[in-house]
């Protein structure tokens, strides 16, 4: 047996790993602390992406050198969701405290497949307190996940078994005719991915048009069962969308669960955007998210939890763990030791091992409180009408949807250009906003028009934020039309 | 708009929040420092258990108190993983520097699922360093997931969709006719949740059987491959395993690439185990890994980074892509800005939002090398062998199986025993060292009799561990016999 390093992998000094790991908090919380000072994005330089490039390293350059590697090519060029001003797609900006968590996690390390352990019940409280905090019954099962795609699929795949049987597992889909699965046209494209990994295939999602507030039209939602029934394909289950990508609509959930009842099928409803709205002053909108089969949350959005974590309820946990549980000799429970243990998480998913994410909704539900969860909700909901308002009121700006959530969707249209036009120059000027730093927008197309998308999102924009993407907007849409129409880049 | 907390929930005192923090720290660097001396693992106490019951917080106790909380409820009664005689199931002890690197991962949050930044050439840096690690093609395509069950997830659903074609992906498999996919009978279960999970059914997971030595028999899996073809059923993939979770078996790698070369089969290796061997003085077991159109591999067992990192890595780029890329408007690639980037990870896998993982890989292999791994893996083998040769020598101990990777099976074998007591006896013994604190070790089935199962796979151990170990069992061993025997418990 070699004799060299006989402490593994850890420190040969473990004062100079200390001093080393106090230096790196203090430039972490640093940057925490001064975030908001610094461009949210820039421009990785040439030389720093062609750093990337060089081949496995067989001799270890060690910690202190490969920290300062970090912070020299890593740390200013990440993405800028932990900026105060980030509002691209949707992300929260994590929160210190879910950071301490994840290093308290890191250490400790225990896997969540299962076993009798503290953090297994850490991971039970969150659960059921994530099915209080949406009004869900808090005896439903439930999985942590590594956000809203796997969340949605694993709700989807519970669906195909309890609906087509036992003998989806066993058999799998090549026995058992068509059957389709309904969400609106504004559904995230997450949802085509778990039909197609799941093996019911794209073609089995049915796109049910939406109203003019881009929520489901629950009518045609009943119109494409009723086609579906008469044609020979099954329906299996309905996504209603509480907060869609685009523009944050709610489904009316209490309609789709209607709906679901009177015909026998599967309600899921995806809130990986707006699931948790039930903290906050517009709870109203989402009540009927009760009443549904499955939910899918995400809580690295809204609720700020660093990136990734999200959640899966199913109400029925029979139907939950005759879905994924494979429970090998190796595995087997047992009724004492560290074998023993209620649940073992490893039986609801895909996953066998698991990390402790749950310790950063844990710590931060208990540091914060719901309510303040709730509160961040209202705040970022008030900042996306403020900006909403001012979108309104300037002439040469046009919104494109109403506020849902808490995002807002609009254009900037000066005169004189048409539709193409102004898709190109907007397009332009989300490319400008993201490169002077002020901000990070994203784009999305709405009834086949390009707008600029702005979903908030994140606990630490104040209202000057806003104020200052306002005047970047006058600053550059003029540059983004002279750019765009001359066709210069 | 709420006035209170403008800072969301940044601490209003940044002070505060730092010197918590740096007291955190020193109290999981003497965790991580002096965690040889406690017990593995302990039961937890009827009240520690209890206190998990309380409903969702509405009030917040401040993240000093949550940080107690933790400490006092959690920290003392975790898996055990990170502990120098932790050899349960497989799994590695995580490491300072993965730990670092997770807390300045959670402090930067970038979502990995594509877009311009630095994390991303990071996660592509992994992905070539590990498949030069592996002796497989550096430009081959891959995707850090949670762990070696999505890894072989996502291999299997590119052979599906690169052996039965696009059309899967569109009209899913209720038209594709019965196929197969082959593996030992000692194959991990993760792939039967697999085929589930795909439609494919568990029924399509041929389990053909293993040698004596517990490899795959070659010419069985042939003989099944061309039964199922007489049968009209379509061979699919081959799943060859480097490490089988029982005993570390290594399937015979290059004579399965032959057969899926003659038969033109999918040839996936599940190598979570023994995958890294590459970098190990046994890189010729692992020879023929290079063959391979997939494979599976796991950071957070032998590789020694906190849980949960696993690696999918597939030869066929463009197979890869093809089985999992949407790209709906609201995630457009850019040509310019955050929203550029060649390559967007999310179309390579399930997940869209994706953690920074790969920094505890990037970091670990910068500081500490390539080769520094490769030696944790030759000392663990030693370790390993030490204690088969231990129990080789001891009167009434019997090795069950070979030593496979850093795995050993046996027995504890009193005279006078029959194989039923010997199982209740042995079943006991691993309940008994568990509970004494000195060790975690689990149970498994070899041949249909139960076996003590040590999977060292941990940079802590040191010979002097094992030799604890083997001091417990001369203890424990008669207690097992007495209880199990005498129906006590
Ligand atoms: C409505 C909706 N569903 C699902 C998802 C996917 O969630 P995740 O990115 O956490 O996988 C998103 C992501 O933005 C979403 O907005
Ligand atoms: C051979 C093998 N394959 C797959 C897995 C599943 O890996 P993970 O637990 O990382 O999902 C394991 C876990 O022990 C394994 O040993």
């Amino acid at each position: 047996m070699s004799a060299e390093r006989p402490e593994g992998l850890d420190p040969a000094d473990w004062d100079d790993f200390r001093a080393l790991a106090h230096r790196a908090l203090d430039d972490l919380v640093d940057r925490l602390e001064h975030r908001r000072d610094e461009p949210v994005w820039r421009p990785l330089p040439h030389e720093v992406r062609a750093s990337f490039d060089g081949p496995l390293p067989r001799e270890g350059i060690g910690v202190e050198a490969a920290y300062a590697e970090v912070m020299t090519r890593v740390a200013p060029y990440t993405m800028g969701n932990d900026h105060a001003r980030f509002w691209g797609w949707y992300m929260g900006a994590g929160t210190p405290v879910g950071n301490l968590a994840d290093l308290v996690a890191s250490v400790l390390n225990p896997n969540l497949g299962g076993g009798d352990h503290a953090p297994v019940l850490v991971e039970q409280q969150v659960v059921r307190w994530c099915a209080e905090a949406v009004g869900y019954p808090t005896d439903a099962s439930g999985l942590l996940v590594s956000g809203a795609s796997e969340a949605n699929l694993v709700g989807l795949a519970v669906a195909r078994s309890a609906v087509l049987g036992p003998g989806v597992r066993t058999d799998g889909l090549a026995g058992t005719g068509r059957v389709a699965v309904y969400a609106s046209a504004e559904v995230h494209s997450c949802h085509r991915k778990s039909c197609e990994v799941l093996g019911l295939g794209e073609a089995a999602l049915r796109l049910v048009p939406v109203r003019d507030d881009f929520t489901l039209d629950v009518d045609a939602l009943a119109e494409a069962v009723a086609a579906d029934r008469a044609a020979g394909i099954r329906p299996l289950a309905v996504v209603a969308t509480a907060g869609t990508i685009n523009t944050g609509a709610v489904d009316d959930l209490d309609a789709v669960a209607d709906l679901c009842a009177r015909e026998g099928l599967w309600m899921h409803v995806d809130g990986a955007i707006g699931g948790f709205l039930g903290l906050s002053g517009r709870a109203d909108l989402v009540r009927g998210l009760a009443r549904a089969d499955s939910v899918a949350l995400d809580l690295h959005k809204w609720m700020q939890a660093p990136i990734d974590v999200g959640l899966v309820l199913v109400r029925d946990e029979a139907a939950h763990r005759a879905t994924f549980s494979v429970v090998p000799a190796y595995l087997r429970h047992a009724t004492r030791g560290l074998a023993a243990g209620d649940v073992w998480f490893n039986e609801y998913g895909i996953d066998l091992t698991r990390g402790f994410r749950a310790l950063r909704v844990w710590m931060a539900l208990l540091a914060h409180g719901a309510d303040a969860h709730g509160a961040v909700m209202d705040r970022t909901t008030a900042l996306a009408h403020r900006l909403a308002d001012r979108v309104d009121d300037h002439p040469l700006l046009e919104r494109m949807a109403p506020v849902g959530c808490d995002i807002v969707c609009f254009r900037y249209r000066p005169d004189g250009l048409d539709d193409e036009q102004l898709d190109a120059v907007n397009r332009e000027l989300v490319l400008l906003v993201q490169e002077s730093g002020v901000a990070i927008v994203t784009e999305t197309a709405l009834s086949g028009r390009l707008a600029v998308r702005v979903a908030i999102g994140n606990h630490r924009t104040r209202a000057e934020d806003v104020d200052l993407f306002l005047e970047a907007l006058e600053r550059l849409g003029p540059q983004a039309v002279t750019t765009a129409t001359s066709g210069a880049r």
